[in-house]
């Protein structure tokens, strides 16, 4: 009877952060690396300062409550300009000049990522998504045809609305979506060495968060603000079927098939 | 010895104007008629307004030379941001809430489109591309497997550089580049009952224009301005392999497989 344990294809998923977006250095830097990884593979993409530039430079003032921010339909205007239509696209230019071969996408295309108009509960985000389910079949279909995913942080809410969702988000999501089919990698590259013991020291990496170590790092606050989420994101990817998680510094994507790992690696 | 002629499916190619883009209910109208359209398909968008609006909003001058329109690196971040950006997201998204499995494009998404950089003779239009050449077995396999692309008026050099391109080129371009695959018809989509007689009557359609009555038609004023580029790629596209060519009223759109087609067919 029983079931054997199938052979899957290994996937990785690499994200790489707004810092890395915003300097055309890095990007051309960890676009080369991610160019040079073998396999089936997707990249996710954060926003980075261009959208708070070109909201100034059309005079919309970011809307904020309790010190959040708000996507009112002006601001969704803005993040699917910058997102979809000028970093994107950029991405997917400069991969085609490495011979990767790339697909610019957001959740809408394909249907590739369903979401919710998060709800108003005491606050209003307004067009932001919450992902409700990804679809694994065309993801599927564009890989095995060699094509390399190119998403920005938008998805769609099935009623012809785009919505804003968290880059973070969309990775453990589609991590989440694609492990029943895939052996999945993610790769969060941002612009520190990893998760770090002391953020002044880029020498102090700490190469493995478990979920026990993970509640230590948080009491005495060497884990704190925009980590948490972050690596909250990273245990649930993993709960959910991913098989390793690793925060490591962009130009250190080429040593991750290494035996030695760059950066930190979370487990369950 | 004879060379049967291979039976060829069907592939329509649909362009909507600005005018239909910028208008609400007509491009809700028109993405309805698309949608029922049967069998593989591609839809290719112009820019419409926004982009104007976008510009003087961001305090950009459109930069003229001979009363010709030049893009610029700030008029190419512009158009980026509006046809990839905001159009061709929402677009696809309206598609998606209708059941059309779309997915957005620009030629460099899959390499699709490759262009050059239009040569610098007396004028320099800046970042415009003129058609290279399109890749018609990465469109064959996302038509293969039900997906509907849809293009802005963008594509790439293969260098990294995105450029403008015009949305008729690249109507006609896909055409000829997918007719050895397909029985390619190209439908312009637009805000006039098809090439009138008379600017004014919008029921003194020209039910058919020839390669012959298109020189007296040419010589008598009767076509002059925009239409001309638009009837030259019409007989572009057909020289190079396309099987019809209609321009028509965008809400006619559902009745071009009726025996008495709308609007003006282009014949060689």
């Amino acid at each position: 009877m029983g079931l054997e344990k199938k052979k899957m294809k290994k996937l990785t998923i690499v994200k790489i952060g707004g810092n890395v977006v915003d300097d055309p250095q890095k990007l051309q830097t960890v676009l080369k690396q991610f160019t040079a990884l073998n396999g089936p593979k997707i990249l996710v993409h954060g926003g980075g300062k261009l959208a708070s530039e070109i909201s100034d430079q059309m005079g919309i003032v970011p809307k904020m409550t309790d010190g959040r921010r708000i996507t009112d339909s002006d601001t969704l205007k803005i993040v699917q300009m910058v997102y979809a239509g000028l970093i994107n696209t950029n991405i997917v230019a400069a991969l085609q000049s490495l011979n990767c071969d790339a697909q610019g996408m957001n959740g809408a295309d394909g249907n590739s990522i369903l979401a919710l108009k998060r709800p108003i509960d005491t606050v209003d985000f307004g067009f932001v998504g919450d992902v409700i389910k990804i679809n694994p079949d065309y993801l599927k279909q564009l890989l095995a045809i060699g094509t390399v995913p190119v998403f920005c942080a938008l998805t769609h809410d099935g009623n012809g609305q785009i919505l804003n969702t968290n880059a973070d988000t969309i990775t453990a999501e589609l991590g989440k979506g694609l492990s029943q089919d895939f052996e999945a990698d993610i790769i969060y590259c941002f612009e520190k060495k990893g998760v770090l013991q002391n953020p002044d020291n880029d020498d102090s990496v700490i190469s493995s968060i478990t979920t026990t170590t993970y509640m230590k790092l948080k009491d005495k606050k060497i884990i704190s603000d925009g980590m948490i989420p972050k690596i909250d994101n990273a245990f649930d990817s993993l709960t959910g079927g991913v098989k390793n998680v690793y925060i490591i510094r962009f130009d250190e994507l080429e040593k991750i098939n290494n035996a030695h790992k760059p950066g930190t690696q979370i487990s369950l």
